[in-house]
């Protein structure tokens, strides 16, 4: 397959670039690395994108910001930057690679546990995370040519508790080459509209 | 209590009002009708409300619009009609209007089983309901002074189906009086962070 790996210099871009290069063609993009760029929060910039890539089998999607902060200094401002990046940048992928998708692609997107499971700081990812959710499970159902979308729903990454310990603690977390098996279940198997959690 | 009821005109809203009105002191707010009017997508609005209801015991919502269509025709644009009216509109709600809200105050905003159970055209509702049924678990955690956040998330209401049975094949409609119930929980009750499903 030719997978389009969006994020791919990420923590968890890599865990999924080394599952899925083991077999297939890996397209390694990246906002200001990888062989191809694209910054998600811009439509033209993802239209650029599939332009150069032309049919693809898989998207992955492991890229997307929100911003952390307490809930007292959250306005409108800090919950847009969420929608606007890791939600609907993520969205627009689909909505703009389907028209270059070959028959039967996948299209996988990264939520993330604290939609279920809160953490203080934790508001605009909880949302979006939600949102990406939910939005998988009903555009699945309208997808046309057997295209199919999940989601990748991960808790912390062993990879990431140097930098996100403080605000996890008590979270077990698990290694980015188990949170990519979740990854290579929807590219390579069959399912859509699902939500897999790694926990 | 004094309840402020955003949406007071309407399918919900009435029943709403029904239920509470018996016991408290509701107050009917909507856009283009109620004592006192807001649109809920501008924050300026929201802050001129609060600054006419002063203090309150209870913020009850249920207002807000999402743009229904088919998946085919859907893109950015009309996603963003959901995610400023729908999501954000009821999140300002709580971010304006805990500064004016009493101690131990509870917010009560409105998502929706689509979050869940997508229908055809219904993939911006199933967004925002996700994102609201999230945020709220999140929110909850972080909010000082006893203040409280629910969410009210119920299938197609029986008075709706006029509008809305073609859309809605198989579901079974609940009366809007048992989904009225709903919110006397959550403003009656000491519940913080959760979602109320109405089936
Ligand atoms: N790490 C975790 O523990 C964890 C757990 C659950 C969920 N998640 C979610 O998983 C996603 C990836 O997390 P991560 O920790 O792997 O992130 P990361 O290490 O910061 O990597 C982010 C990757 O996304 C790319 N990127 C960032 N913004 C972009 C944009 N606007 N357009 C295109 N590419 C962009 C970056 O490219 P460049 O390097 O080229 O700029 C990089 O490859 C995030 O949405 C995060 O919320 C992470
Ligand atoms: N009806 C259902 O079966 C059902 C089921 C599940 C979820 N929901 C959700 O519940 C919410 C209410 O549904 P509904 O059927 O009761 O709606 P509705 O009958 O159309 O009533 C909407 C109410 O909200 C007010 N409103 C609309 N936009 C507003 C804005 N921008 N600012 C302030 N107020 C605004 C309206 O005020 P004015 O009349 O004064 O303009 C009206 O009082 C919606 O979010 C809907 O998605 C509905």
């Amino acid at each position: 397959m030719k997978i389009l790996l969006i994020g791919a210099s990420g923590t968890i871009g890599q865990a999924i670039d080394r599952e899925l290069s083991q077999r297939h063609q890996v397209v390694r993009i990246g906002r200001n690395s990888g062989e191809l760029r694209v910054d998600i929060r811009d439509t033209d910039s993802i239209r650029a994108l599939f332009e150069q890539t032309g049919g693809f089998d898989a998207l992955v999607s492991a890229a997307g910001a929100v911003h952390f902060g307490a809930l007292e200094e959250m306005s409108a401002a800090q919950y847009a930057i969420g929608l606007e990046d890791k939600l609907m940048g993520q969205v627009n992928l689909l909505l703009i690679g389907r028209d270059y998708a070959n028959d039967g692609a996948s299209f996988t997107l990264t939520s993330g546990i604290l939609s279920e499971d809160p953490i203080r700081y934790g508001s605009s990812a909880s949302m979006v995370n939600g949102a990406l959710d939910s939005f998988v499970r009903s555009a699945a159902i309208e997808l046309p040519r057997g295209l199919r979308v999940n989601a990748v729903s991960p808790t912390v990454l062993v990879e990431s508790m140097d930098n996100f310990a403080p605000y996890f603690r008590g979270f077990k977390p698990v290694p980015g080459a188990e949170v990519a098996l979740a990854y290579a279940k929807s590219v390579e198997g069959a399912q859509t509209g699902q939500v897999y959690r790694v926990l």
